[in-house]
């Protein structure tokens, strides 16, 4: 069993890096590994990955190294991938629906389980099984079927009244596309930005300074 | 004039957050604004503001503040954002073209001038006033037009490959929204990664731990 209090943001972040990585090397029929050798694949020193891996109990053995499936698994039991939080996407235009028909979302924790818009022109439309529903009916929907997480696709200014009424219904995190800043107004809400702008703004940096950076 | 060396990856990261408040206030006419206000705003604390910006130099008066225009003007020099880098999207699936239609890549220093796929079905299509070509016209593209950045929307079998054509065309810098890691292969080259599930992960971690954790 592990803790999850007082483990830092970074080291949570790389958690999805391990397992990537783990998965790939299971696909390459790799059954072991020392940390030195996943730490020259990953690029991250086999020190820190010993540390990261302590923050949750440590899974090496002395002298033999990971087992890759073993470790694999119970980080995706760390994440809770298997727990499939109930997700749903406010926002069906060109971001919202690329991000659905894209990922895989069961393959990341999530079951996506509604689409909403504002758009009458495309109610019932489709998109990876899912009917878009109307707006108006977000709030019927949240009360029956208590989605955990709300992915947001929408602009910044209808996004405060979204989140603001999602919030009374209970939704407790975001993964918020929109450039509106979640946890400047709201408190104990979990939130995950994705700001692509930002993304890009920074590898433009990178570029016109001519600094070589690696994430 | 400010040095680019030795400022750090965090502090480079947070230049478009701060590019983007400062133009969210300008449209509410706000014309200066000190430290500390600007720090309330951000939720970050005043003397990371007054840090992060002397790293280029500074440009606060003590007593009065920050002009809101002059400061937001400086950053995007800093960045960079009227060099207008010259960046082709390579792969037309959901995720490029949503990215195509949803960013105003001008707006972030970019100019997209070349969209490219191998899905001969959808040659010639426009997205965003530009026809998608078939990949096999990539070489001579780059060879006429010397692009800066490649927006890999591809996926991961295929990113290697493509990323070594690119490289050996001259191309230095990469936005990734493969799960192809080209850091661990290519030394040398810029890489700004978008890993989406990756950001999914870590928010079903935070959700199914309940941990409140801000950007």
């Amino acid at each position: 069993m592990y803790k999850s209090n007082n483990i830092s943001n970074s080291v949570i972040r790389r958690l999805p890096r391990y397992y990537r990585f783990l998965g790939q090397l299971l696909k390459q029929n790799v059954t072991k590994i020392s940390s030195r050798e996943l730490s020259e694949r990953m690029r991250v020193t086999a020190s820190q990955i010993r540390q990261d891996l302590n923050c949750f109990g440590g899974f090496g053995q002395q002298g033999y190294g990971y087992n890759v499936e073993a470790l694999r698994d119970e980080i995706a039991k760390i994440i809770g991938i298997d727990k499939q939080l109930k997700a749903i996407l406010i926002g069906a235009g060109n971001l919202g629906r690329a991000i659905t028909m894209h990922l895989d979302f069961e393959k990341n924790g999530c079951k996506l389980i509604g689409i909403f818009d504002n758009n009458l022109a495309i109610e019932n439309l489709q998109i990876a099984n899912l009917p878009i529903s109307h707006i108006n009916n977000l709030k019927n929907f949240c009360l029956k079927e208590k989605p955990d997480i709300a992915i947001l696709c929408i602009p910044r200014d209808s996004a405060k009244e979204i989140v603001q009424n999602l919030i009374d219904l209970n939704v407790k995190a975001f993964w918020n596309f929109s450039h509106y800043d979640i946890n400047l107004e709201f408190d104990d809400i979990i939130v995950e930005n994705v700001h692509l702008s930002d993304s890009l703004l920074t590898l433009a940096y990178n570029v016109n300074n001519q600094i070589d950076r690696q994430d």
